[in-house]
C-alpha cells in the first residue's frame, strides 16, 4: 500500500492520517517541531520546510506528497514535485497563497468577489481607498491566516493606522485592501476533485468567526438550491482551471441571496471538519482517495452536523459525550490561547434533535455564547 | 489525557487505537510479534503475554488495560490487575475462556442454550453422546476460535474419529460436547456496558459463517422486535452478572423464532465492525468510553450495513469504493490463508439502495458468492 507523505504536522495532517490507516495507508510527515500532534499516529520527521536534504530524505520515504497547510515554500514544493506525484500541484499553492492573485483568478473566471486592490506604497494605499471605499481591510497578500495579517479600516481617519500596522509588509509579502462586506452569512463549500476530473462537493456549510477564528460551522446550511448550485458551480470553475486534486475549501460571504467569493483554502478545512460523522466520506478520506487516484466517495450529508471549535484549551469532554450524535476531537495539543486543541461534533437526525443537544452541551461546557448563532439559526430553519 | 493499555496488538486493538486517537487517548500495545499491525497507529511493545518483566513495565506506561483477545493468561491479567485498572475484569474472562463455565452460566441466567456435556474421557464422550444426541460438535473447552479445535459427529460411528481428534486435549485444555443447532439464522448482539452499569446494544445484527469464519455481516437484521428484545435482555443478564465493562458480543442462533446462545467474545467482536460507518458510535468508540468511564455513546444503526470479511488476501479496492456508501478496511497485514487481513462495509439508506450496492461490488470483486446470501437477506426483506 501507498505511503502518504503530508507536510505540516498539525491536526489536519493528524486526521488525514487517521482516516487513510483503517484504509491501509502508510504516512509519513515533516515538520519542525518535535511535538507536532499527527506524530501521535503518523512516523514523524523533524525537519525544516526548506531543508533541501530532509525534504529528499522525505520524499524518499513517500509515494505522493500533500500539505496540511498552504504556506508550503514553492521551492520545497518544487523539490519535492521532481521526485514524487504532489497533490495539489504547483498552480494551486501559488495562487491560494496570493490574495491578490486568487481574487484576480476568482474575477476572470466571472466567480463575484468584494471590490479590491493592489496596494504596493502609502500613495497606493490612497488610490485603493478611494477606489474600494470604506470600511475596507487591508491585508498581507501572503502568510495571513485566521485573521492575522489584518487591519480593518473603518473610516478614512484610520488609513494611516492601518498603513503604520501593515505598511512595512508592502514589500515582503505584499499587500491588499478588500471592501468590506456587511455580510448576512458566512458559507463555505467544501469540494473534491480527483486525478480523472471528478469532481463533487459537500453540502454548504455555514461558519461563525470570533477573533478571525472559527467558532462553529453547522452543515448543511439551510440555504435556496439556486445559492447552493452556485457555490457548487464556482468551486467547480476554480478547481478545473487549476486542474486541482484533492479537498479544498472555497470561503464564501452571502448577502441578499447572492454570493461572494472571500478566499480559498487549498487543503482539507476547518470548516469541513463535521464530515467525519456528518458525511458518508469524509474530507479526509476523499482527499486521500482524490491523491491516490482512488474512485471518489459519496459527500451526502447524513442528518445535520454542528462543529464546535476548541480554542486555548480543552473544555471537559463529558457534557458533549452525553448527547446522542455527541463526538470528541482532541489534537493531544498542549493549551496555548488561540491555539486550534480540538473539536466537538454534534450529530442529529433534524434541526430539532441537533439544537436540543446542543443547548445541552452548550449549557454542560457553560460555552451559552458559543452556540447561540447555531441555535438561532437552526431556529430559525424551524420557521 | 489517559493511555489505554491493549493486550494484543491485531485489527481489533487497531481499530480501538483508531477510535481513541481522534478523542486524544494515547495507546500502548503489547504483542509477542513484531509486525502485530496496530503497531503501525500506536507504540507497539514487543513481549509475551506471560512475561512478569514485559507486563510490569507495560503496566506503568498505561492508565487502563484492556484485549483485543480473550485468551489472555488468567496470571497476566492478574498481574495486570494488581496495578491499573482492568476491564474487563478477571470473572468474564474466566467464563469466556471456558466454554463449559459460559454454557453453564447461560443456563444458570436462564439463557437457551444447546444441550452439551462435558468430556474428559472416552468413556465420557459416550455419555455425553448418549445425552446430548447426534449431530453434535466437539470442541476444546478453551482457546478455539473461528472454528479452530471442533469435530463435527454426524452420526454415532464418527464419535471415534472425534476422539481421535480432540481426545488427546481432554486433559490439557478439556472438551465439551454440544448439540449441534440445525439453525435458520447466526444473529449476534454487540453490547457495552459502563463502569456505571449503562447499559447498551446495538441492533443485531445477521451473520454468515464459512469454513467457521465469519464472511458477512448485515445490521440491522430484520427481525421480531420480540427477538430483538430477547436478544437485549440475555446480553443485559450476561453483562450484570459479570459485573461486565467494556464491549462484548453474544452469538445467538434462531431456529423458529426461538434464540439459542452460542457463546460470547469478551471484547470487541468482528461482527460489530459495521458499526464504524453504520452506526452513531463505533463499538471501538463505546469500548472505549466504558473503560475509561465516559459516557455512553448512542448505538443507533445509520442505515442499514454490510461487512465483507477479507481472508488470505486483500482484494482491490477499487469495486468497493466506486459504491456509495463503500468503506474500506486493510489491516495491513501480510497476506496468509485463513488469516483475516481487512474488511469493506457498505452503508446505504434502505435494504434496496445496500442490495444495489452489494451486488455491484461483488461483481466486481468476482465474489459473487460472499455476496449471494446477504442480497437473499436483503431481498427476503423486501417481500
Amino acid at each position: 500500500m501507498a505511503t502518504v507523505g503530508i507536510l505540516g504536522g498539525g491536526q489536519l495532517a493528524r486526521m488525514l492520517a487517521l482516516a487513510g490507516i483503517p484504509m491501509g495507508l502508510r504516512f509519513a510527515v515533516l515538520d519542525p517541531a518535535e511535538d507536532a500532534c499527527a506524530g501521535h499516529c503518523a512516523p514523524l520527521q523533524v525537519g525544516a520546510y526548506d531543508d533541501a536534504a530532509a525534504l529528499a530524505a522525505f520524499a524518499a520515504r513517500i509515494d505522493v506528497a500533500t500539505f496540511d497547510f498552504e504556506n508550503v515554500p514553492s521551492a520545497s514544493a518544487e523539490l519535492l514535485a521532481g521526485r514524487v506525484p504532489v497533490h495539489p500541484g504547483a498552480l494551486a499553492l501559488a495562487t491560494a497563497q496570493d490574495r491578490l492573485a486568487e481574487k484576480t483568478l476568482f474575477r476572470e473566471l466571472g466567480i463575484p468577489v468584494p471590490e479590491f486592490a493592489a496596494v504596493d506604497t502609502r500613495e497606493s494605499l490612497d488610490d485603493a481607498v478611494a477606489r474600494v471605499g470604506v470600511p475596507a481591510v487591508l491585508k498581507t497578500r501572503r502568510l495571513g491566516y485566521d485573521g492575522k495579517g489584518q487591519f480593518r479600516i473603518r473610516s478614512l481617519d484610520e488609513v494611516e493606522a492601518a498603513w503604520q500596522a501593515l505598511g512595512a509588509q508592502a514589500s515582503t509579502v505584499g499587500l491588499i485592501l478588500e471592501a468590506f462586506v456587511p455580510f448576512e452569512r458566512e458559507l463555505s463549500v467544501v469540494a473534491v476533485r480527483g486525478r480523472d476530473g471528478e469532481f463533487r462537493t459537500w453540502p454548504l456549510t455555514r461558519n461563525w468567526h470570533v477573533d478571525g477564528v472559527l467558532s462553529a460551522s453547522l452543515a448543511p446550511a439551510a440555504c435556496d438550491p439556486t445559492v447552493a448550485g452556485q457555490a457548487h458551480a464556482y468551486a467547480r470553475l476554480l478547481a478545473e482551471r487549476l486542474d486541482y486534486v484533492g479537498v479544498f475549501a472555497l470561503e464564501l460571504f452571502s448577502r441578499g441571496g447572492k454570493l461572494l467569493a472571500n478566499e480559498m483554502a487549498p487543503r482539507v478545512h476547518n470548516s469541513g471538519h463535521w464530515t467525519i460523522e456528518g458525511a458518508e466520506t469524509s474530507q479526509f478520506e476523499n482527499h486521500l482517495r482524490a491523491v491516490l487516484g482512488l474512485p471518489l466517495g459519496d459527500t451526502a450529508a447524513r442528518g445535520v452536523s454542528c462543529m464546535l471549535n476548541w480554542i486555548g484549551e480543552m473544555p471537559p469532554a463529558g457534557p458533549v459525550l452525553a448527547q446522542p450524535g455527541g463526538h470528541w476531537h482532541d489534537y493531544g495539543k498542549q493549551s496555548r490561547a488561540g491555539r486550534k486543541v480540538g473539536h466537538a461534533t454534534l450529530r442529529a437526525d433534524d434541526a430539532q434533535a441537533l439544537a436540543r443537544a446542543l443547548r445541552a452541551a452548550g449549557e454542560g461546557l457553560g460555552r451559552q455564547a458559543q452556540v447561540a448563532p447555531v441555535l438561532d439559526a437552526l431556529g430559525a430553519a424551524d420557521g
